[in-house]
Order: C-alpha cells, then sequence, then structure tokens
C-alpha cells in the first residue's frame, strides 16, 4: 500500500470506531465531514516519509503516528473556522464543520477529533513496538498540540495583547510539522532530535506559503476566503516583506530544509518529496511575482 | 500525602509546564483559572480510592491518571460554559474561562486542557510500570473522554433532535467516573473491569443529585445559574420522576453503588468514600422534600 493509502486507511478506522454503540448521529457525521474529503494530508505524509526513512520496522504504528497528526489537524480546522475565530464557512471548498452542523456541534467535533488522535496512538496491531514508543508519541502529539508549544498556543496568540511573531509562527504552523517528522522517526523506534530541524523548515515554508496564497489567490482557489491576514491583522510575511520578499523568503527557506534532512537511507525520496511540496506550496504565477 | 494533596500537587505540576518557553499569557491565565481553585476533585478523589484499593504499587502513575481525569472534567466545564452551550457566566462561584477571557481564549484552554491532560499520563517518575500500563489509560481516557462513548457525545446528545437518553446520561456524566474507577485499576496493575459498575452507579447517582441541586438551590448556593435543565429543556431525573421520585432514586443508585465495590483490601474506605460523596451531594433540605 503506498503512502496514501495507508493514511486514508488508518483515518478510515479511527472514523470507523466513531460509529460505534449509540453514537449520536450528528456529530459522528460532524467528526467525519471534518477528516474526509482531505487535502493534501501534508503532515501524515510527512510522517510516514520519515517513519520509511528510518527503517519503518512497525508499520502500524507509523500509520497511527500519521492518523494521529492529521485528525489533530483537521481538529484545528474545525475549531479555526468558528465564528469566534475565523468565521469561515468555506473550508476545502465546501461547507466548513459548523456552517454545516452548527456551532455546538463544531466545537464537540473539534474536541471529540483530538482525542480520537490520542486513542489512535493506542489502536492497530503494532506488537510490542508500541509499549516500547508509545510513552514518546503521546507526549510529542501533546506537545505540539496544546500549550505552551502547540498549535493552541499558536492560535491563542492571536488573542494576546502582544504578539510573540516568532513563537506565534512556531506554534501555529511548524508544530504539527515538528510533531510529524519527530513522530516518524519515533514510530520507527528512531531517534526524534535529528528530525527537528527539517519539520521546523517545512513548517515554516508552509506559513509563508499559506500568507502569500492568502494573498494572491481567491477564494474560489484557495477552497477557503481569501484575505484574511490583511482583513483580521494577522502577523503575516507577506505584510512584513511584500510578494516578492516573501516568495523569495520561501525559495531560502525550502532549500535550508532539504539541507536538514538527516543523512539517512533513504534522504533522495525525502528530498524528492520536499521538493514535490515546494512545488505544490508555489501558487501558480507566484515566479512571476517574485521575479 | 493524603490523595488531595496528591492530587492538587499532580495538578499543580501539570499546569507548572504550561509556563515554559514563550507561553501566551492570557492562555495561561484562562488554563489555570479553569483548574484551580478546584470544586470537590470527585473523580481524581475516586481514581485514587481505587488505586489504593488495588495496592497502589506505582503512585506517580495513580496521580498521573488523577490528574488526567480532572483535566479532562475542567475543560469540559469550560466548553460547556461557552455561548453556543449553557452560556453560563459564573462557575465555582466565581467567572466562567469565557466571562473572564473571552470566548476564543476559552475555547483554546479547553483543548489545551484535552491535550494536557494526555500528557499529564506521560509524565513524572512511574518506572517501569509506565509503559506495561500507558497504552490502556490513555485508550481508557480516550474511550470516556470523547465520541461515541465519552463526554463529548453526553454533550452533543443536547445537541441531537432525537435524544437517546440513557446513552445520553451514561456518556454525559457518569463516562468520567467510569473513566476514574477503571484508570485507578489500571495505574495499579489490576484488571479494571471489575471497576466499572461502581464507577458508573457513582455517576449515575452524581447525575440525579446534580439535576436535584439544580431545581432545588439558588444560584448563590450552586455557585453556577440554577434552574437550567428546565431552562434548557434538558432531560432531568426531577422531569421524569418528580422532586421526592428523584430523590429515593439517588439513595437506591447510592446503595447500588456501595454494593457494586468489588471484595477488596480497601472495600471498608472505599465504602466511607461513597457514604461521605453522598452526604456532600445530598442538597440539604433534600430528605424534607423526599418524605
Amino acid at each position: 500500500m503506498d503512502a496514501a493509502a495507508r493514511i486514508e486507511a488508518a483515518l478510515r478506522g479511527a472514523m470507523h470506531r466513531r460509529r460505534e454503540g449509540a453514537a449520536p448521529p450528528r456529530l459522528t457525521e460532524a467528526i467525519e465531514h471534518a477528516v474526509f474529503p482531505g487535502g493534501a494530508r501534508v503532515r501524515p505524509q510527512l510522517c510516514l516519509a520519515v517513519a520509511a526513512a528510518c527503517g519503518d520496522d512497525a508499520p502500524a504504528l507509523s500509520d497511527a503516528a500519521a492518523a494521529a497528526v492529521e485528525l489533530i489537524h483537521c481538529a484545528s480546522l474545525a475549531h479555526d473556522d468558528l465564528p469566534c475565530f475565523d468565521g469561515a464557512a468555506v473550508r476545502r471548498g465546501r461547507a466548513s464543520v459548523h456552517a454545516a452542523f452548527g456551532e455546538p456541534i463544531a466545537l464537540l467535533a473539534g474536541d471529540a477529533l483530538i482525542v480520537a488522535a490520542f486513542e489512535a496512538l493506542t489502536e492497530g496491531d503494532a506488537g510490542p513496538a508500541r509499549s516500547a514508543r508509545l510513552g514518546g508519541l503521546v507526549a510529542t502529539l501533546a506537545r505540539f498540540s496544546g500549550a505552551p508549544f502547540g498549535i493552541c498556543a499558536g492560535q491563542a496568540w492571536e488573542s494576546e495583547p502582544r504578539v510573540d511573531v516568532s513563537a506565534y509562527h512556531r506554534a501555529k504552523t511548524g508544530a504539527l510539522f515538528v510533531a510529524a517528522t519527530r513522530m516518524g522517526a519515533l514510530a520507527a523506534g528512531a531517534e526524534a532530535d535529528r528530525w527537528e530541524a527539517m519539520g521546523a523548515r517545512i513548517g515554516e515554508a508552509y506559513q509563508v506559503a499559506d500568507d502569500l496564497r492568502d494573498a494572491l489567490l481567491t477564494e474560489e482557489e484557495l477552497g477557503k476566503p481569501a484575505g484574511q491576514d490583511q482583513a483580521l491583522a494577522r502577523p503575516s510575511a507577506v505584510a512584513e516583506l511584500g510578494v516578492a520578499g516573501a516568495a523569495r523568503r520561501l525559495a531560502e527557506i525550502l532549500e535550508e530544509a532539504v539541507a536538514a534532512i538527516p543523512d539517512c537511507r533513504g534522504a533522495g525520496a525525502l528530498r524528492e518529496i520536499v521538493r514535490m511540496q515546494a512545488r505544490r506550496l508555489t501558487p501558480s504565477g507566484l515566479a512571476e511575482a517574485a521575479a
């Protein structure tokens, strides 16, 4: 099974368990709406790519780690789209969770997805590798999801009277990419620290690319409202560096990400994945804008 | 250290880690506001009592389990008080989290507390018992926190067009009591199934007592808005059985809870804890109302 198929299968497994017993039907639907159909599944792809580079000796555990990171990401989208944050009615080209199911169910769907992410780490037949590696996986997922270093903290910086911009970017977007690379290594029984820099750089690239896409693309092209950074006065690489400057910065960071790939068996394949992401991240027409 | 001191120390430890690094200050404050000062800490007390009855051979792990259950409870209060649910401005006799910090930060504080609960299970010096028992603890906390069996599902039933009343009560209040007893057993390396019935009965008693208190007490006595079940048309034992009927039902369930205590070394102490909770749960003047 290729990585994309493994990721969807792991996510479908996690969703299947939400339908056991007397499940509240609208909540169950809302949870699935938040997860399927997905976006590019960038974070779990990265997680599995790092696991593969580290030998992937317990694939059920890498699948669980990949699904867990993606479930946290889906939870954060459901909550970030709520009226008290972005109030976005559109996500991935269709109704956001709260637009489709109302605010109470969207909030609970996000909560249930956070819980499901940790639950996913305990599921599947991972053999004895699980008990040896579960502590590291749970602790890592928690560190980069919650506060002070995770995406909860990242989102919270938008409501603080004074923003630590570097902590904001690290936590808001970078954190889950670092979780993805570290957890890929941990799931394969490898040392996680050497994978941190690569995850951090890809997260940074993703943030700058997102800022550029928000500034340059239309709602139709984005599948969500455009121009939100300026409208909500959020810190943005485009506001700071201008479009051309941000595009140059994106190219630099992606080169740094490639350079941060540790020397390992799968290094070539990983470089290819980063370059592919780079092409995907770059809005068409950006080359001219940056010229 | 007695149980109450162990619980506060474990919770303070979990909060301390929220202050590391460049933490967003208002989020950090809001998280602490949600946890301190606490209520009766009934769930972690129950967790430690069961752990003690099972030998408590890894006390750092029981402390972690007790803190984890309480952090999920605090998260659920922060979210349930939000405007899209109860819209309660008062909790434990002072401002609810959203009343004090605004809706975005209250929502994120709840999210961060869910994450912190799982993180707590990985912290503290629990020795080799942790790797053997962590999977069961994470899976149990997840099962009774999320959906379809946990408190997320319980809260969601209030937004469903048709309510499965029995699933609603089991999930909304019962679930975390079952988590508390099962996790107390698991943390001590004991079999969890035999502790489920006792947790379920105490949860049921707590729900009926809560319904009675909501109907009989004032906002000042409750420390939160009163008469909410009727105002929000929520299913309630008082609506179903009347005050006297609900009070009789409460007494019956508490006897069932005592009867469900498994035969073990600490059974006498546990019976005392249940009876003490029973006295605490019963609103004064209820005896007359029930007569």
